[in-house]
């Protein structure tokens, strides 16, 4: 089993969810959901319509790219 | 022993998770629960049915994935 | 897909902010406003025009050079 | 003396721990013990009948992937 | 946009602050101000007649080497 | 100066201490000392009987395998 | 400007300091004086007759291999 392989698998499924929406969860606490857009290989990750989600209250951030390396969990909205 | 050689002999371990649950062990004192679909060679994970595990209850998250520099252990359940 | 084309994906967009201000937000709780003149693969970005973005003020420090990996989000500003 | 001449130096003795048991000393003060039966570059470990050590009691749990970068010292457990 | 091109863009930045005044930004909460004789990919930054900067008065330290793993932020100093 | 020959500076400096007997202070306070065996470029160290090293008094560990990344410093012991 | 003349720029000026004192600040507040005899790309340093510098004494350790990612900042010391 090739590493090139082993690399696409993962990346086959992120790519499931492109143009759908996901909660992130980062680094300190935060979470930000959106429509993902794009992603790479260092899973940094760009969210459209994206907003941090507070324990009470969400606030909207638009547009937003997120660095791959404080990223912990990606997982899609229903 | 070739370094390709040793990094593979992890990846077959793992390979033997696959369509099973495993529990993750993750920093910041997270497990969470699920059927191990996809990994890479940085221990990016996919887990389907995922759980986050908590102390006295779960919490149903779906499908996750989740990035491998947090990762710290990962075991079979039963 | 290749791991090239997953990273010029990314790029791509960041491209599009090119000349425009963005909020950068950094690890420690710091946040930066400016004009986005220049980037790179590590997310080292330059910002002109920058200021420092506090809780209820800002403080302009000219043209900065941001370390990437400091870096945690990057959005455009309206 | 070449690079790749050096890492095989230390991975030589590491193979001999092979099919042996093996403390591991963890990041967060996390201690597992258990028979070596992988390891790779990155020291990424697996580790059967494994049981983590606490203060007074060790608690099994079977085999276990270790990730290499939380691992802070291996030894031979007479 | 070739990769080798997006990381000449921020240094031809930063090439333009050699031997002008800067100030960076460290890790930690450390200041450092000086005259940016030197730097490499990874942003090891070398500064001549530097000081360090506190919040009240400033320490010259004469030369020296700032790791680049250190840095936050450069800026030049007007 | 190629990188390479870099490198083997450092690491023909550290040839010399094998079969000898090293402090190794390591992050987290840690500090162990023990026979140098082996060695790789990531300054991942084998000690021969080593022993933990504390404040009033030290604890036989045997031969133990430690993560180049957390060592701080290597010195020779007289 | 290629990548391997930046890397040299630095360590051009590293070399000049070979043979002579230096002061390394390191991470977590540590501080070591003595004559820089090696280094390499990754900052690893030897030095010699090197001294643990404490707020009102300093504690000679001998020759010491300090490992690079530890080093916030190295000047000559006069």
């Amino acid at each position: 089993m090739a590493e090139s392989n082993l690399q696409t698998n993962t990346f086959r499924v992120i790519s499931n969810y492109l143009n759908t929406n996901v909660l992130v969860k980062m680094k300190g606490n935060r979470k930000v959901k959106g429509v993902l857009t794009s992603f790479d290989q260092h899973l940094n990750l760009i969210l459209d319509k994206a907003e941090e989600v507070g324990e009470n209250s969400s606030k909207p951030i638009g547009l937003v790219l997120l660095r791959g390396d404080n990223v912990i969990a990606i997982s899609p909205v229903g």
